[in-house]
């Protein structure tokens, strides 16, 4: 017998993902958000969802693209820090000791320090309530050598950090169950 | 300097839910996902994105419902297969050796064997390309006692599946890094 938790954002894994943008003055901007997450295969699609009252949303509104720069777990203190304080008064990215470069695919700042960025070209916004979802067309992934086997994103390189709503936990991830796509009869 | 992966829908984590419906006949069907993500606090919204060719995507812009069931990793060959297999000619849940329940709440199934379940109304839909998208209004969130620490979601003890698209391959959780939003000066 399941007992009722309420109607809360209750749902794992969520990302830990820094959000980057420009402000009306090309001043970069990052936020880290764990409401996001991949949504069409074709074109290519990421979604993150951000409040209206931080500095990002106005940002993604007014240049119409983002990037998705994801930080390891080293960098968990750097990635908490930049969710706690708002760019629109703080250098957050130098606070962060981050550097950031501008994409030459789109209208947003890239983070040198993370080792997987996804570039985005603002394709919907959708009005859900507190928070509002950009949907972003993604123009390129672009990954650090340290991060890959052969060709391939390697999780266990990358080592993302994990986010549990339910009690606001960061977590690791851990080993390897198995290849997908291979259990084609009943287990 | 980074090198491009192309535009591909690269990013991690990404979830493994079994995303439950009835058909025109209240027939339940499951399919395995990994396009979600929570994506509005107030009210509470979580979208998952399917393709039109399945099964699953006609039920829920039918019954304008769908609930999220949270596999644990003990799971992941029952999900792996109910991702490949087609609800349309199958039985896959009986093959998978699942029970569903009708939820109280919404007009879709849950499934007993996942230890958190989240129970959805539909609240928009979406069209990306060759996903749709489904934000789903959380009702409420559903958890068996094991999964649990107090009232909390522990997510060690419910061991959800971690995808990572850039290879394929599913992961567990790891260690605990942190709390969140502990790191109010910078690092």
């Amino acid at each position: 017998m399941k007992q009722s938790l309420g109607a809360k954002t209750i749902a794992v894994p969520t990302p830990v993902w820094l959000i980057g943008t420009y402000d009306e003055e090309d001043k970069p901007n990052l936020m880290t958000a764990a409401w996001g997450g991949i949504c069409c295969s074709r074109p290519p699609c990421v979604q993150v969802s951000l409040r209206a009252a931080t500095y990002s949303h106005g940002n993604i509104k007014r240049r119409k693209a983002f990037t998705v720069n994801i930080p390891s777990d080293e960098h968990w203190r750097e990635a908490d820090y930049i969710g706690i304080v708002s760019g629109r008064d703080n250098d957050k990215i130098a606070d962060a000791g981050f550097t950031v470069s501008k994409s030459l695919l789109v209208d947003a700042p890239m983070v040198e320090e993370c080792g997987l960025v996804i570039e985005c070209r603002l394709k919907e916004t959708i009005e859900l309530g507190l928070h509002t979802m950009f949907v972003g067309e993604i123009m390129d992934v672009k990954a650090d050598e340290a991060v890959l086997s052969g060709d391939k994103l390697d999780i266990k390189k990358l080592q993302p950090i994990i986010f549990n709503p339910g009690d606001s936990g960061y977590f690791k991830v851990g080993e390897k169950i198995s290849d997908a796509f291979k259990q084609r009869i009943p287990p």
